[in-house]
């Protein structure tokens, strides 16, 4: 097995501490490009892949029939932070399509932001369900449910049609039967599927150079990379990681974060798929992570590369007493296939 | 080497997470009676050194010259979550010394709580430099510095006699000469000394057991850990590991944490110091991974074994998904010396 995935956290002239991880990069036809640990292991994609999970709400025809856009298919894709455009973007969709927030299923956790938090608190107003940042994801489930006229209660369930749909997706885009995957409950409440990284990865590879796809899949796709990259902000918000690559790479990277440190993402100009997993769960790891790997693969815009691949750790005043980088031992040449 | 601390974090029928770790359980000789990982490893003792820390203060006198108490003995050993009494007892504190939250150079973060954050936003308040998780320990060394008529400022600096005297009590404490250890700056803007694990559990052996220690260094070792035990809520706050570890064993066990994964404990009773730095630096791990050898050293009472050896891991609706527990592999009997 080739060698994991190492980033280090500095502190003065220590390093403090050490996140491994694995990782693969991937060809639509499963060749696999780039490996680094056991990239056989299942891993719980969690919001990871939501661009896979929106797939069946764009190939419904839902976008069209309820006159919507980019910015509702970003949020289908997105770990939003529940700031002001997302919010009102998802209430909005939700009376567009002839529901409510009470029909989202997701559940209320407050909002990343503090300046959210603290707005809500001055305006003596609570989060509801569509601050959770799965809201426009779970708005894209109950709007293809309606679309085939299926009940919109209990869409979050393993058997529903509309998570049964999202298997077979999952099932086109990997090659692997994903209705044998062991699954667990995401933090929103869908199941989320143990799917192998090398899997994961070709599926992402197939979403960005989608040719061996059917035609309801390519298109499907090539909309979906469009809205990410068109909409960065619905993507996640203000300060995020996945806005700010989304951003700066259009029609050549899309990326999307999951909880416990996993991250997918598309590279449509070289025809690749990439998935990542920091073995501990460490969200900061895996921002650096994608960063070494857009990196690599020289797709980084000179003006994001210092600071993503070594971001800066501040202490409270905000002195630089330390950074986070990839490690030395990692990303040598002969990791590549 | 043996085998290292390992903690799990399940979901469904996934292990989909899991943290590394070192962990020194040491007699106040340096006899090593429980060792996982590399222990010789120098690490950052980051807050969990904090009752070492506060040693110099209680041995100043300025304790009794100022009329205070356990509780800001506890709050000078105490990384708080800036609720009310923790933030009243500091400014408190600082008038009685004739100093004000000017005096603090830790820096202002906003409280850990989000119903601080938001109490704070309903009365058009912002958080001041006594919210932050140090301003107690900072407090005592403003403290310290004016009992030894000393200036005031700059005692954050590696030079500043404050600091300097830090450094004698861990040379005393751990048997290492602390003057030679490299160091980083922590996040309050102190220098956090890169101290071998081994060391840092055998200076807590010495604070559990100081009949090895000076007169000095013993009678402020012991008042130290009876005023973590008669104060826990200073030590942390609401829903805090350590406050209610610290609540339910006084006498037989002083814990506390640090930021990066680090987590130290003394055990009186046994005559034990604990040392614990989970590698990828996750505060979760580090709190199963001391229950787990509070539970191992048969000091974890009953009404706490289950949540916090096995704590659950629930998604927004608080459904139960998952656990987090210690890996089977790990507190083998073969690791015990």
């Amino acid at each position: 097995m080739s060698s994991p995935v190492v980033i280090e956290v500095t502190r003065g002239p220590v390093v403090e501490s050490r996140h491994e991880g694995i990782a693969a990069v991937v060809k639509p036809d499963g060749t696999v490009v780039g490996a680094w640990g056991d990239i056989d292991r299942p891993i719980l994609p969690r919001s990871a892949n939501k661009p896979i999970q929106a797939m069946a709400f764009v190939e419904s025809g839902a976008v069209e029939r309820f006159g919507l856009g980019n910015e509702h298919i970003a949020l289908a894709c997105a770990s939003h932070s529940g700031e002001k455009r997302h919010v009102e973007t998802v209430r909005a969709w939700l009376v567009k399509v002839g529901l409510s927030e009470a029909d989202l299923e997701c559940g209320i956790h407050p909002p990343r932001l503090q300046a959210t938090i603290e707005e809500l608190a001055r305006t003596g107003k609570s989060a509801t369900a569509a601050y959770n940042n799965c809201s426009g994801k779970h708005s894209g489930f109950l709007t293809t449910a309606l679309q085939y006229g299926e009940p919109t209660r209990g869409y979050i369930k393993y058997d529903h049609p509309v998570q049964r749909r999202l298997r077979e997706v999952m099932t086109d885009l990997c090659g692997d039967d994903a209705n044998g995957f062991p699954y667990g409950t995401d933090g929103c409440g869908i199941p989320t599927l143990a799917t192998p990284l090398k899997s994961l990865a070709r599926a992402m590879a197939n979403m960005a150079e989608p040719s061996r796809l059917s035609n309801k899949h390519a298109e499907a796709a090539t909309r979906i990379r469009a809205a990410m990259n068109a909409e960065p902000f619905m993507m996640a918000g203000t300060g995020r990681f996945c806005t700010r690559i989304n951003q700066a790479l259009p029609g050549v990277a899309q990326i999307k974060t999951g909880a416990e440190g996993v991250f997918c993402g598309m590279l449509p100009t070289l025809g690749l798929g990439i998935a990542i997993k920091i073995l501990d769960g460490a969200a900061r790891a895996a921002e650096v992570a994608m960063a070494s790997l857009l990196h690599h693969f020289d797709v980084l815009p000179a003006a994001e590369r210092d600071e993503i691949l070594h971001p800066p750790v501040r202490n409270v005043v905000g002195l630089l007493v330390g950074e986070m980088r990839p490690a030395k031992s990692w990303l040598a040449k002969s990791s590549l296939g």
